[in-house]
């Protein structure tokens, strides 16, 4: 058994993530720490966790007694949190963006000033079904963007064959990607029966995108555009590529089942998928499809944002960083 | 004062089209027909409208004592109506796809064969915004279908412009779009929480799409993907447009308030609009970015399916064909 | 044509006031407040109103310049701004709680101490189909709330006859009812797919359900149980009477007819009302229900909360006190 | 080990319990049964069980070869099943009404003729809470209604301690309670954004909830009305009970702590429970308040109406049928 703690169990992915590790079956859940509700019990912040620990303050050296941590803070105030981490030999997956990517000039130009520039670079970026070997040795994982993580499953056999010529990437995300704090956007009254397009210009996950496509050998500028729809947890992205070169239908679906076909967390399909069929899981459901008029390629991805954009892949990590089965807990 | 009748009155487009006429201060409504409900009152099948009118069977000569019809069946058994009543000497707005298009081959190609041959082609597309004068003079006018309507509005002024080399248009639609038949995919259970793309390479309003734009100078193949959301009534399209040529911020912008800033129905705004606040209303909502690092157009627009994608831009189609102010009884 | 100021027109209700006053065929909206956003425009906070005014900062004498008044601000604050108002001599539709209740002890024991208690008691229950005449007559109506609204349509009939014995009253509704200030309770991700009582013990509208039934001729202590669920606007009270006699379904039957079969805003029916059939409407549905095995009278009524329940009744009012068809500008 | 057979496993109930069974550490999946879907793979009508088997069209013979049956059949088409069932040996938990009254005549009245005389009342009442023991050696549990579930979890230990002198259930279900049959009723446009009370005079549940309490010591006749609200999965019931005599908060704490403390599927609250709190579990939520100015006792109880209503207390039972930890496979 290894002992982990979570920082941030009060957001929604926090208290996801703790409620996976209060579960499994190989981990056990040493402490949950909360800014706000400190004192509370994570039970009764977020029922559906069942976890009854008691939410602590953060502090470093009452939490290090474990072997590993799963930080859910935002980004720049994740990155010292982390080396504080990493100082007293834990194990980190990050949730926040601080340590996804790798040229610090992009990381400033969207984010401003980093919070522990000597470790900057220095994690593996935690999309398993790309970097399952690299995670396995880690001590320090980039748990990926929820959309990035749909989006990338979706591209990646595309990227790899040389195929995307340019793509569009329009996604739709669940309320709760806006997070916990009540705000105009998520008063019930304003998202309900309702949906608009959000950061249409500038949305942070952009570059990470770019990067590990040009990672796969496709070096692109993409249009992102994110949405926000009326439903709680769900993230499907929609990505219409115009083909490098001629490509046949079974060329296509080779591409996809060489990729996914014996991934345990990826669900290929024939017709386009759903978010409630991934809800609550660790599961990307997949399908690609040729528009016989116009030759592009489309493809279609759903996730869990909370889970698979979240909290389950950060666990899916942690059981590759502590070599367990990367299903263990989360089926 | 003119009389109206309403075929179709039990679907949701319709029971609206009834409403929007039974409370308009030039139209009176004369008949409301049903299929499966006749012998029953509007207001019992549809309470919102408020229409104490009884619906009654289809039968030409008892309804054809009006100066117009909305004809609000789906494609194929609509044309016969249509021509029946032309015969009788009313004036028609029709609702299905019967009378959009101009090229009899492309029709049979995604609807079969016509149901009114010697009528094919004569119809005006009734998007009041793109051919006004012709609808005024008019005695069949083919009302847009749901998404033509908000992507032609969105991509209109680009199209004229001679500024899209290709555009990708990514649709998502309310449930009241499946139209009033419980099925497995309108039931609550299915669509709640969820969204899926459907119809992923062959929506049938595709060319009616690439043939109006064709008529603004714009000669496509486009690719249009619609997903159904979980709201009952909106209709947003997000058009991302490579330009032909490069394009500056304040040519587009130029563009769009030329072709809008005087249209009592289209409200162009700086940022993306929602489906919500054009619910219930005629409007249309547009605002146009441009992204910097892609250098593509981004268009979006928001309807409500049933109203401006139906039931309320038939009557301003009818309030143009008498000569009324368009937007007399819909503010 | 009579000049009406709306305070308070960035809430919910308020924007729903302004709205419906400034479509008003009689009445011209002459001025919009907001504590928070003044120097916006209302179509801006709230687009679905199409009310192309600007917010103003609160000054009693920069907006007395008009006949009338919609107060649409919390309990204890409107009060001073009533009062200010009725100086000058401008007649007042209050929102709030602060003259609905006639017995200053009870306000206090439920509100707390009143902001113009020379003005404590002073306001006509603003009730239409319970005080039309007084309501005619009156320089200052007190708008009731919107669980009173639908519990006492309900229940009118019944405590007039003498003929509730006992009742319990439960009550539903949707999230606008709780203000548009962002909470976790209001938040989409706590009220989406969820439903929970709520002031279990001690709900507000309590007293005032009690204070009208009183006047009826049913001097009761009520059991009154509100609950939220997900939806926008509409309110439903399940009201569970044991009748204090015997009583036929004839008899029950007679009561409603008398009451209501001539009252244009509410709807008598046989099967039990939805909410959905009176959305962004004036009306109130109702039916009655005996249960064969206990003897229980069962009522049913449905409202729009922001509508019945508080904007549309105040214009409803409006047109009383001004000696207008009390259906003008609602239907 | 254990081999189940679920029958009905199309419906929503019974795929929940296909996936329960599928998942469990003890028990089996061996058949899973549908009548129109025969030949589809669960994972293809049902995506969110990744149950992995082919529905069979039901013959007894085929899917006797096993332990236990989950029956998940509709009323009267249920009993000739279990009988052919048991004939076989197979000890069965029965979803449907057939086996929960124990008064032929009152079954008849709510349900007609039942379709296996034989085996009428032969089934223990399937509410481990009530009855554990009986559950533990039974060969034919009927498995509780979803609103007797939570009702009789709510009333029995008021009903045990004597207190119940009248009582009104005022109960709320979300859309999968109309069950998978695409009607007008679960027709997304009827359901979203609104609510209704539904078979307001005599729903099936009552006789179910009469019997149970009558056992309890407190024979009564029950108002009961069920309300359809806008969400997917769960299911509150509000109580109102008048007391047959005084008591005192602390008396009534105490016989709520007595009865659930350590039940490990019920969960006492201080503050009133919401379904979002028990979705996708066997938890029922309770909170029991008196209302101080009537004196009325106040009990609200939650649950997943798929979940500890219909499916999981079915392996509930199961679990206590063949001697299992009563949680196993359902944390």
């Amino acid at each position: 058994m290894a002992r982990v703690t979570v920082l941030g169990a009060s957001g929604y992915a926090g208290a996801i993530a703790a409620m996976l590790v209060h579960r499994h079956p190989f981990f056990g859940l040493a402490h949950v720490t909360a800014r706000g509700e400190a004192g509370a019990r994570l039970d009764d912040v977020h029922p559906r966790t069942r976890v009854p620990l008691e939410l602590e303050s953060y502090d470093p050296d009452a939490q290090s007694d474990v072997d590993a941590a799963l930080v859910c803070w935002p980004h720049r105030v994740s990155a010292p949190a982390v080396a504080a981490l990493r100082e007293r030999g834990v194990r980190v997956v990050d949730l926040s963006a601080d340590f996804r990517l790798r040229d610090r000039g992009i990381y400033e130009d969207w984010y401003g000033a980093h919070g522990a520039p000597a470790l900057f670079g220095s994690g593996v970026y935690g999309l398993p079904e790309l970097h399952r070997a690299g995670i396995a040795g880690a001590d320090l994982v980039a748990n990926p963007g929820c959309y990035p993580t749909a989006t990338l499953l979706a591209l990646a056999p595309l990227a790899r064959a040389g195929l995307i010529g340019d793509v569009v990437i329009d996604a739709k995300s669940g309320v709760s990607g806006a997070g916990r704090e009540p705000t105009a956007t998520t008063h019930f009254i304003s998202a309900d029966e309702n949906m608009t397009p959000y950061k249409v210009d500038r949305h942070r996950h952009t570059p990470e995108i770019e990067q590990e496509l040009a990672g796969l050998g496709a070096p692109l500028t993409v249009t992102f555009t994110p949405h926000l729809v009326p439903l709680a947890q769900g993230e499907l992205v929609s990505c219409y590529v115009t083909p490098a070169r001629d490509v046949t239908e079974g060329e296509l679906t080779g591409l996809y089942d060489d990729a996914y076909a014996r991934e345990p967390w990826v669900e290929l399909r024939l017709g386009p998928p759903g978010v409630l069929e991934v809800r609550d899981t660790n599961y990307c459901r997949l399908s690609v499809h040729q528009d016989g008029r116009t030759g592009r390629i489309l493809v279609f991805a759903s996730i869990d944002n909370l889970w698979k954009g979240a909290a389950s892949q950060a666990v899916q990590n942690l059981n590759l960083m502590f070599g367990r089965d990367e299903r263990e807990g989360l089926l």
